[in-house]
């Protein structure tokens, strides 16, 4: 028989070997025993699901990059994009009428459709936590924390973490159209203070959130710049949007304090989060290598009605920062 | 907005959570301490692969049951139905160079196609190795000392190995046709004596086999029984597969003996294996729970010619037998 050789995984896949795998594996043992001395559960979902699960919560975005095939059932199923949403459904089914608040936790694969030869990973390691039906500051101190610290338990320590407030810049968006929304979020997340203030001059927003809008970009800082953000907070959620970062910052430790900065521009999640926001940015990382925040609206989708909060961080991303301290 | 409720995952897939979770991490991490000590370096191939990886070496039976897709090249891609066939593809290319024998292991989910209602599992969790270059008693001495490690390090102790060699039966079998190859596979593998008395008198098999193959339901039972299988053994190569399971009996320590039952009969991967094979049955398990066995021609078809041996455990069947221990 003559055969074509085999040697290609398809494009965006691959195989671990050797030092990476355990590296991976010493990622994930630090996780583990961190989430579970914090009460955290791991959850194991099916490695595909009814699409309709990712779609549910995920966005156009999420819903575009799918990996979809028809099932034997007929039905159009999908490779896990996110484990939020599979963790919503479960929460939502066989954990419905489970005590809150739910600490649930997971590393694993996530697979998303990339335009081939991007040269991007279809595969990717995600590790992450949620937990839900808790609404307090306590609760967004009590992830923040947990994140924090799988930094430092991985052995990371040169990182930041943005951290936002949705509710401070969605009451400056409302009365715009779709279009207007989307330019003024592309100009907040650009900090783009002079498409900001010809937003302002054409008249766009609400009169009287000018001067917080062009502000925005400078709405960056430790717990100080709060002060003065709250002055520039516009309607009765904005200024409780800043009082619930005031107090977060209060709950935090000033070690734990040293890795925030506060940055009201930071709306990457606008459409998914419905309180506190956040990127993780590390020294060595050109892009944010992880996200979390609050999303009270998220699980009602899937017919549990509870606030949660969560962050995921990708395990590849930190598998090559601790790669790269290695050959310094 | 109106949703109907979600609260499914497809047929044959399932949520790990809390208790299930814990106990297949602790049966991992029993198996991937024992599988370092003893030299075998994991590798996580990736989830989906170009389908031919799979049915090159897996033959009609796996091909049948592959979860396939259209990737976004056009090409067939399935989700990984066997380690074994990554494992090989890898070996043959990242690999190719690397000096032998070469010691990997893996532990994950494999993904089959059931027809929907059959309530058996479509995601199920392996776990296994492979030693890749090593032809000798040794190598497969190594591999299932290190089967039957594994089974007492995950905490099972009532567990048997039934192993034979295929190179026993095959003369037996060769100057039949397809069909006829094929009952009296059936036949042996039901120990139907009758049946093999029958095949015999109708003049099917070559003359002088006749005796052996009557006698094969018997051949099972501790090493001495390896002595009266010499004497019926037809030709060389079937002298020669007994005399190498009296190798390995005298290379396994009298604890490893009394786990071991030679079993000629035992030919179910009559195909695919080359040498000796097994199968692992453990009490409460109503069917094998692992399998294993050399199979020096595989490696071949995917571009590495070089003799291996390995096995694979049915996760799952590991962490039923332990809770349904835990519940006595």
């Amino acid at each position: 028989m003559q055969f074509l050789p085999i040697s290609h995984v398809p494009v965006g896949s691959q195989d671990l070997l050797a030092e990476d795998v355990r590296l991976l594996r010493r990622i994930h043992a630090a996780w583990y025993a961190l989430a579970e001395a914090r009460g955290y559960e791991e959850v194991i979902p099916p490695t595909f699901e009814y699409e309709e699960v990712f779609t549910r919560g995920g966005g156009p975005e999420l819903a575009s990059r799918l990996v979809r095939f028809v099932d034997q059932d007929g039905r159009l199923v999908a490779l896990r994009a996110d484990f939020t949403s599979s963790i919503a459904r479960v929460a939502a089914s066989r954990l419905a009428s489970a005590p809150v608040p739910l600490r649930l936790c997971y590393a694993g694969k996530v697979f998303r459709q990339e335009a081939a030869g991007e040269g991007r990973r279809r595969e990717m390691f995600q590790l992450g936590a949620e937990m839900i039906g808790d609404a307090s500051a306590e609760g967004d101190v009590e992830v923040i924390r947990l994140l924090l610290d799988t930094m430092h338990a991985v052995g990371i320590a040169d990182f930041q973490v943005n951290l936002g407030n949705v509710e401070f810049v969605r009451p400056l968006l409302e009365r715009l159209s779709f279009e207007e929304a989307e330019a003024l979020r592309g100009a907040i997340d650009r900090k783009d203070r002079a498409a900001l203030a010809a937003a302002v001059a054409a008249g766009e927003i609400e009169p009287g959130a000018g001067r917080s809008l062009v502000e925005l970009p400078t709405l960056i800082g430790r717990g100080e710049m709060l002060i003065r953000a709250a002055e520039l907070a516009i309607g009765e959620s904005a200024s409780s949007a800043i009082e619930r970062l005031r107090r977060i910052d209060r709950l935090l430790t000033p070690a734990e304090r040293a890795h925030i900065v506060y940055d009201l521009g930071e709306i990457r999640g606008l459409g998914y989060y419905t309180g506190i926001q956040f990127e993780v940015f590390a020294a060595g990382a050109g892009r944010a290598i992880g996200v979390g925040g609050r999303y009270d609206h998220l699980l009602a989708l899937y017919g549990a009605d509870r606030p949660a909060v969560g962050f995921a961080l990708e395990t590849d991303a930190l598998a090559e920062l601790l790669t790269q301290a290695a050959q310094r």
